[in-house]
């Protein structure tokens, strides 16, 4: 098995994915300065989560409209961009060359876009806090994102999420496109799907490994169902943050997961260049 | 392997859920008369593709507000029932005893009280045309959900409708709680994720059935693309219908299919009582 603590290991992160992750808070474009109220957020491809995160309308009628085109959308954001310009609302694009880490990127210009800088600045706190135990540097034994990637290694991932919105579709993304691995995420009726769809078919492919992600009655209970059904439970416990902060942090630590579990399989963690063509394809 | 076209397959449907599939059009609690507009809809639990499939705003201050309680929301519906009776909308409560086949008998609640018979009647009709030819009366080779039950054996089913808002997570439910069956859908992001996610790993572990839902470009892309990843790519074609007819007949055809690989499985359709227990523990 590969040594996460030695360097050889990361050898096949050849686009020095580590830099990008290690500084992430405060990277991306920023607006110039904050832009008019009420808002409204279209985001497609790269930028969904952040139409979930923050809950705002998709369309205003004034005041700022913003369009984060993510790509692979197959024309829809272009076309709706052309809808948005008939419109009294300032259109406001914006569109970022591929990343699995643009997620935050997008997010931090709508909070600047915003004029919520204090909402970004706890945000980017979370993040500087998490990747002090984040990085290669710190051994696995003080490293949760290490441990936690030994942990998945030839297990599948089963991401649960219910206290925070799309972070578990969010996780399921990052796994993919970061760690190359395939990995699962309930239905809205995740307690009911817990118990009925592990039951028949758990012990045939890959074990599972559960992780759970947050702190509330939800994931207790999805606890106490999934420990009889499959092979190991992880807890990873937010920081004490507002929401937005927790869920970030959350996502930022299985950034990292991602990026060790992809090094543990022996694979280059950055983004092959089948994305790019896949944009030119589908936007 | 057993066979869907003898009697005694069917002896392991000890509740009797193929008469509770056929008898469906039609079926649930009918509202008294139309209710006054506009309209609110809370969704929880096994009603929960309802909210996504119908597109209401969650709450409405005048009017009439829906709190459609599906089990296993952990005093959700109840917290926000409590808040709903303090407002001037008249607040109409449901909630059914559970049955995986509950989203169409909550849609026609909703449907009646908005006075939207003609919506019904297309849906009806899309469920009474899919049942001519899903049952088990009819042999396997004029029977798609047999055929497709057959196909779904032994692999691990990967949904994808992008069209249709919420379906893949209901087809993903149905499996569950009818199959007894895990299945997977993608995140938002589903075009990067069948290009990365499945690249690495997906030599291990069941292979995977992809089972594709509508008929737009979305679909053809995935199409291209899953076609070297996985072991299977099936097709399902909506009928000539409205969305919301379509979206349901789609879903009745997975909950036959289900249905039969249940019994391909050897094991009961119906739920086990450990549901009932869940939603005295979850309500």
């Amino acid at each position: 098995m590969r040594d996460l603590d030695k360097q050889e290991t990361y050898l096949v992160d050849r686009r020095g994915m580590a830099v990008e992750l290690r500084d992430l808070a405060g990277s991306g474009p920023t607006p110039q300065g904050p832009l008019p109220e009420p808002y409204g957020l279209l985001a497609y491809g790269e930028a969904w989560w952040v139409g979930r995160l923050l809950g705002l309308p998709e369309w205003t009628e004034e005041g700022t409209q913003f369009l984060l085109q993510g790509g692979y959308d197959l024309g829809a954001a272009l076309a709706l961009g052309l809808v948005a310009e008939t419109g009294r609302a300032r259109l406001e694009r914006l569109e970022l060359p591929p990343s699995p880490l643009n997620p935050y990127r997008y997010l931090r210009y709508v909070l600047l876009a915003m004029g919520k800088e204090e909402v970004l600045l706890e945000v980017d706190q979370a993040l500087l806090e998490e990747r002090r135990r984040l990085g290669p540097e710190v051994p696995l034994e003080e490293n949760p994102a290490k441990f936690l990637a030994y942990t998945l290694l030839e297990r599948t991932p089963l991401f649960y999420a219910p206290d925070h919105p799309g972070l578990q579709e969010a996780a399921q993304a990052l796994l993919a496109r970061v760690g190359k691995s395939l990995s699962l995420v309930p239905p809205p009726t995740a307690l009911e799907f817990f118990l009925t769809g592990l039951e028949a078919r758990h012990e045939q492919g890959d074990p599972l490994a559960a992780v759970l992600l947050g702190s509330g009655a939800g994931v207790a209970l999805a606890k106490e169902i999934l420990e009889s059904r499959v092979d190991t439970v992880a807890e990873l416990a937010p920081p004490e943050a507002g929401p937005l902060a927790q869920a970030l942090a959350l996502w930022y630590r299985l950034a990292w997961t991602a990026y060790y579990l992809a090094l543990l399989y022996g694979v280059d963690p950055g983004d092959p260049e089948v994305l790019l063509r896949l944009r030119e394809a589908a936007s």
